[in-house]
């Protein structure tokens, strides 16, 4: 019993003369076809003008859409993933450039690929979330969702960062690095990756702990089960940052806490029929590029 | 409402002169406290004499212990699991040398430890095993588990070997390499460690995918869900070695198919009391042990 | 013909109690070794007091002494190397807690060994340094030398940084990453070792090239030789911060080159007899102390 | 002063039906620009047929040719250059797949490169070789030459093998590991990239010492100066394998000493007019090639 796609709306990268253009595209392709659109408000504003489609906040987004179309890169993704978590809306992803790990439609193909969502050709995916809060002695001075990473590091200054790791309340190590990365799946093939992480497949239900460039060579990526509870204890007088999804970000102090479990809340990703979580990282990765050894 | 333990197997590493005195203290001292005590019949000769224990084969401890105390190095945890897996017989190790990963409990504390176990204090601990299969046409030529890892690699050939890897039946990649570690969580910190694989928590439903010396810069290790179907088929005109968990071996032709997926069973550890994962994590790696840098 | 030592120079970590303490002691048995002792200006105001001991700066350092004694750690050894290296003074590194990379003497062995030194008892080697400016258009906006590293990373962004990389004016990639590290075979044990850069012999004469997490898995560290002229120009719209011995730093704008050449200066460290490279190694990397895999 | 080329011999890959018709047609073209050539023997007899022109063992080659032309891949020009070693002929490669580290004239431009490096429009360049010998008590009981590598490995064995480094005869670390690889600047981009050994450009004068799996997490890859004597002593009760180029091996006992040095003997490389080892690197290492993170 597949799902109705009655209204759909539309989210794209800001200050892009292209997605402007792709979305009203995509815009009039589906009012042709009797679908309720819906123009997410900044990027109306935006790319000039909505023309004549309903302009929404991402609060009524959550209210009202049953599909969301990201026009744009994965940072659009990551952005309106973490804003709309609470109302479960799925997302579909069009990339404007190259393909993206989370926006795996081409924006020549945008109008079919969404056509064939809607006649009910996809594949659904569940992506996992963290929640993240700081606490300050006891109480909680920020907290968000991210869907690839939370990154604590030095941030400006020069030195290491040092900091006690405890899982479910349990004390781990003291580590002294350049900061910490711990990735849902998703992120596992960002920023984690550079920091030589694991490639969690998004199925598995792990969190990865990387440490990136740890002053210890033993200080090797570990991946926990997702129903763990995470601590990072700034050690003082170590002050650090805090960056989510590569999006938001806050000043720690040393003392601060930041902790990490996995939220209630999930992404729900639509595919075009065909995809292939493998296929996606063989042409990312250059999988059949090998370098000629002798 | 605690197990009770009225029948325990002792379990040696064979050839080992320290062992035997092990084996034949904590016979008596199990004796001592009206505990049946049974005494794997290699071990009982390996050692040059039972005494007056029962003698049992690993069949018949699989039919009648409650518990099988293994005494050794974790070499000899992994093959008494590949052999009593089918019977659900918890184990226990105690280490000779120094503490493995999988034998947490010193010779020196053995009949002090396994006493509390038997008192019902314990942490009992679930390991995923593998079950690996070698195709050839129509034909399977070969099958056993792992508790580890199952290992392919070029064996006695100088030359890389070349394979394609398929999941759940779908082409992955064909590479080139000395081989491919596949591991569970438990293996992820043998010798899937040394060849930069992830260190997976024994609580990740996860199977790690461990490339050895690829050709390609990217050929990273990818975590997969446990219940994937790996097959690794070798390509014309390479033959190849499988290993499993270092002991059993077999020699792959080109075509062959190495078939891998969770086994149904399992192994079920009990350790002492007051164990913990990442305390013998932070043992064995010397977490607390960093270069100084400037 | 074994050089003589007539005036020596003390310098000390600042702001470090043990230290003055050590200072003292040493600058004690000198004299009563009838040697010329000199007593670092910061040095003697940051422990209290120079007593009745000659104060200089580090320019009457170079000018006068025959050899100067650091005692702090390696950051205290690196900032000394940079402010004499003009003056070709040669060094002994006296550690005040665990031994250094570069300050080989136990803080309780000091008096000895440099007793040991000044009749002739040493191992004498030659370090190379970098000699590092930033170039903004026509004009030279900053210069320093270092005897560890270079780095520029993205200091306080949290996005990665953009540059070209050239070797000898020869383009040779784009790189977007955290950053760069550019390391001497001194500092290769150093920051670099935690980016997986590679360790170079004191005596091999290359200069390390290390990505910091870059974006490509092909990006791995590159040793060129040291008579390289290596460049980093900062693609716009990228800021970046500059560190040298991550003691001074700079800020370089879009655009700024980055370059880098071996200075013709040396850094010139004595040894206690029977000083090893590879003992040094193989105590701080720990290499006796292996994981037991089963 | 150019150096003249009046005498040119062709060497191509064994068993290679492509290699016969470029062998010939290159022959055909020198000898139309008044060339004299010589064919190596086993070429020609694998080619079918060496045409009417003058064949030749590689031992009249060392003593006749001004040049020797390569056809093939990087494993016949390895195999060539250590044939040659002791004659100093020039060498050039012409790769007939697609361009090797070594080989990077390509088969369609082959006329047309070598008659630019007959008229003196070249780069030279010289590549060191490892001289490696096998010392068993008091008798050498093997030795050879690599341009690549010198890799001792576990072999057939499906165990950990076991040795001691030295260099220069000072006791550097015990190893538990699959084997090592001892590499030359050309060798570091071969074998010893696919585990982890550091990038040596070819005029660093440096031998890279690169584990195969190990044991310990600390055991990274070390770069020594190329003046070095490296000793790896098989421990009891290990055997081991010893690859020389992936071309000729020796089966080593428990007790052997592999020794390696710097061979005085070069290999020098012509490459044609505008030839970049960096450009090189980039083709091969797919710089440019980076996966997309958001």
């Amino acid at each position: 019993m597949a799902q109705t796609f009655s209204t759909i709306a539309l989210i794209g990268k800001y200050q892009s003369p292209d997605v402007a253009e792709s979305v009203l595209q995509l815009a009039a392709f589906l009012r042709g076809r009797g679908v309720g659109v819906l123009i997410e408000q900044g990027t109306a504003s935006a790319i000039g003008a909505g023309g004549d489609f309903a302009l929404a906040t991402y609060e009524d987004i959550g209210a009202r859409a049953d599909l969301a179309v990201v026009l744009g890169g994965d940072g659009t993704m990551l952005n309106t993933a973490r804003r709309l978590a609470a109302h479960e809306v799925p997302l579909v992803g069009v990339n404007q450039g190259r393909l993206g790990f989370l926006t795996d439609i081409a924006r020549e193909d945008a109008c079919e690929r969404i056509a064939e969502i809607i006649d009910g050709r996809y594949v659904a995916e569940c992506r996992s979330m963290l929640a993240a809060e700081v606490l300050r002695g006891d109480e909680r001075v920020f907290h968000t969702l991210a869907l690839n990473d939370v990154v604590i590091n030095k941030g400006d200054l020069g030195r290491m960062i040092e900091f006690d790791l405890a899982i479910d309340g349990e004390f781990v190590y003291t580590q002294r690095s350049d900061g910490m990365i711990v990735s849902t799946p998703t992120g596992s093939t960002a920023y984690a990756l550079s920091s030589n992480g694991p490639i969690l497949h998004p199925r598995v239900g792990g969190i990865a702990i990387v440490p990136l460039c740890p002053h210890a060579l033993t200080a090797r990526p570990v991946t926990l089960p997702d129903d763990c509870r995470v601590d990072l204890t700034l050690l003082p007088p170590h002050d650090a940052r805090v960056h989510f999804d590569g999006q938001a970000r806050f000043d720690a102090r040393a003392g601060d806490c930041l902790r990490i479990t996995r939220s209630p809340l999930q992404v729900r990703l639509l595919h075009p029929e065909g995809y292939s979580y493998f296929a996606m990282l063989r042409e990312k990765l250059h999988w059949s590029a090998a370098p000629r050894h002798p």
